[in-house]
């Protein structure tokens, strides 16, 4: 149960305008314009601790043209847009604070061209991650970022997603070669063409990852793609600690080995997934590692990799090559946030998102180990701790007005430890709502201001997602 | 000899403002303020055909409060301001159209902390990429990009330089992990800090990476840096046409060998190493090519690459993982453009760089080649084919203006050649002067427009860097 959630089928919100818009779509677009109250319930609800904020209207566009047009009504009439992919965000992105219309990509999900042959494919924004690498199976490549829920791969861009696979492959702003967007103006932007690197300007592809929707609407993306690899070969690997994991996780990234995947899981994320998915590993500390190469260089890759964890008492240190069992692995990695309901069944999830330097990884993770211990929250870690990021899943009572505030004030802590290491609040998430209040402590005032002149520069009514990253302008 | 060249001397042109903001410097920094018509002319002189356009003034700050109070002092009497590292740009960038103020960064060019544990390190911007790696030498880490010249990091990240590394190590997109820029109204922005990975709001380090001086002056890096390769294998591979060599390039990659250089040379720029370096390489068409990792790993890839180069007719293969051979064959590389002084002493060396997705890299090279041909105008090929980025390095009579016009006209077709292949009119040396009438065909309105509108509302005045990407807002 949530706490303060706005009152579903309440009056319109979007200001005096949202009729007169509602009107213009519903003109233009028919049937494919929703205002019923389960679709507007779907489309701004949260999937943590945020309040949910419905929009006044749903809209579902087939085409670039369709979003201008969108774009258009709205701004003529002063209403938000809120860019909707699947819903899985987990700051709030979708929230519609000041009313307005959702724009929902799930008609707009085609892979448009592949050039396996320039490791680049140009899709529309609606497609998921996993829908992609379905499509692009028999090409023999694939699209590596791999946040935990089959996201969109436009609301991948948009919050500059990552997952287990960045320490290798990067994050959405190393994968996004270039964008369509259409504007605040209903205007179409061209950031950067198919070139695998340009020196020509102001970096818009860039400045649009990660800016979820506040300064345009995302209508097509190029992508970069990888080669599938000749060899894969990963594991499981137990540790005497968590401190250990971060220690190995250390040493690999700082030997060179070119790790793919290395994910950490506390004892009690290990148990949650063995109640999800049968796993049966020892409830211990674990590192899930994965290497990618030919033949020769995954087991050279393996070997060393094994060498540094029995360094620090871990092991043994199973590998395999085998896609099936690396395959039930990750699925169970994948499925860690949801396994977590088991521990508690009927509490809310909550995701923190701090990233550190590696260099503060075992410290800034065994401390915040000794104030879940403090905070008496039920918080099992998973981490990519080649990054230095890591996630506490919080379960928490809502109903239990002690226990939320003690989860806050853990959050909270975490934060600041993470910004006193020189870190991040926010590795892969985002700022959605949930995480504005932190970016004057992070980036100093100068930033935000540099920030809030970008946003009234390219969407002067601040009608783009308003009341994300930055506070009205 | 130049054309067009401003008449060194000549009164300043930085607008009524001038004086006033060169006594106010002068009262500030006494001697470190600099007006005499050799050290303007030296920091105005473009290295290329574009006219010399020398500041004002000259001045050398020793730290970022330095740095804060010349641009208040410019800010206040509307004085443009153009940051200086080392004047190896090859597009105008530290050209003064409207005159105004250079900042040399010569005296601040010190490391400030080396976090070998972490791969990063953060350093004043105008240290040179030599400087910085001779420093790091003991540290087992280097800055793995490398622009010909020995430019100033500051530089580099300016004008989002890259170099024979990009293939493996990416640009300086993706090796700036944060910056502190000094913003027109002289407050400090930082842009990030020291974690791997961040979805924390606008990506202001990548806005400021390319951004060329004009939306802030760049006083402090923290730069990704890379683990010294365990082994390092290179060789030279000869091939029949530069068609084979652009085809084994895209093979390569395609292939997933994680090269770490492949650099093309065509028969003439040989024979101009040949003459400069005493090489003595068959005159053909030539790959240069490095690998990093594991002695193992360096092995495989070179056998692998042999294999490659052969099925495309290339060949003999010799590579070798001695490091006194890689560094003579690299240090001729570097100084390709300097060498081709060689084949047509007395003329000006005019620097193209278009780069276009790879499956259309032997195509544009071959289409190019028939161009310079037609155009009779001397013109060796580099290029780092494994990102699809080329150079020519016309080698133009300054004094014949039929030459010029050809040559002109070359660069011109070359660039449009390189758009209509989903390209970009500059890979790696940025717009400063020389590209910005490309931006519209490359990029359309909206971006030029979005570009302008960033630029006003961080530089309403327009004094940072005016004239460079941007024409003036």
């Amino acid at each position: 149960m949530k706490a303060d959630v706005k009152e579903p089928g309440s009056a319109p919100t979007g200001g005096a305008g949202v009729e007169k818009t509602v009107q213009a779509l519903a003109a233009a677009f028919g049937n494919r314009v929703v205002t019923s109250r389960a679709v507007r319930e779907q489309h701004g609800n949260t999937v943590t601790w945020l309040p949910s904020q419905p929009p006044d209207a749903v809209v579902f566009p087939q085409s670039v043209e369709d979003v201008q047009q969108i774009v258009r009504i709205c701004a003529a009439n002063g209403t938000p847009v809120i860019p909707f992919g699947t819903g899985s965000s987990l700051e709030g992105h979708v929230n519609a604070p000041r009313g307005g219309v959702s724009i929902d990509f799930r008609d707009m999900n085609k892979v448009l061209a592949v050039h396996a042959e320039d490791l680049d494919c140009v899709i529309q924004p609606g497609i998921t991650r996993k829908a992609l690498n379905d499509y692009l199976r028999s090409s023999g490549v694939f699209f590596p970022i791999d946040p935990g829920a089959d996201a969109s791969l436009g609301g991948m861009a948009a919050t500059r997603a990552s997952g287990t696979n960045a320490v290798r492959y990067g994050t959405m702003k190393d994968n996004v070669l270039a964008l369509k967007v259409v504007l605040a103006s209903g205007e179409i932007m061209t950031t950067a063409h198919r070139a695998k690197k340009t020196s020509a300007g102001y970096d818009l592809t860039r400045l649009i990852v990660g800016s979820e929707g506040t300064l345009g609407v995302i209508v097509e993306l190029t992508l970069r793609l990888a080669g599938i690899p000749e060899a894969i070969s990963g594991g499981v690997c137990p540790f005497p600690s968590v401190e250990a994991c971060c220690n190995t996780a250390i040493q690999t990234i700082q030997t060179g080995i070119p790790i793919a995947r290395i994910e950490l899981l506390d004892a009690l994320q290990v148990r949650a997934i063995n109640l999800h998915s049968k796993l049966g590993l020892a409830e211990m500390p674990m590192l899930f590692v994965e290497f990618h190469g030919t033949e020769a260089s995954v087991a050279e890759q393996s070997e060393r990799f094994g060498e540094i964890a029995a360094e620090f008492g871990g092991g043994p240190f199973q590998w395999t090559t085998r896609q099936e069992e690396r395959t039930r692995l990750w699925d169970a990695r994948h499925h860690a946030a949801f396994s977590n309901f088991a521990l508690r069944p009927g509490s809310q999830m909550i995701a923190t998102d701090v990233c550190v330097p590696i260099s503060r990884l075992a410290e800034c993770v065994t401390q915040t180990q000794a104030d879940i211990a403090e905070s008496r929250i039920v918080a099992p870690i998973v981490g990519h701790v080649g990054d230095g990021n890591f996630h506490l899943t919080m379960l928490v009572d809502m109903t239990d007005a002690d226990e939320v505030k003690r989860a806050k004030a853990l959050n909270q802590r975490l934060i600041e430890r993470a910004l006193s290491m020189d870190g991040t609040c926010t590795g892969e998430h985002g700022v959605g709502q949930g995480k504005m209040k932190y970016l004057e402590a992070e980036y100093g005032k100068p930033a935000l201001a540099a920030m809030a002149a970008i946003k009234r520069a390219l969407d002067p009514q601040d009608i783009m997602n308003p009341g994300k990253i930055i506070p009205a302008v």
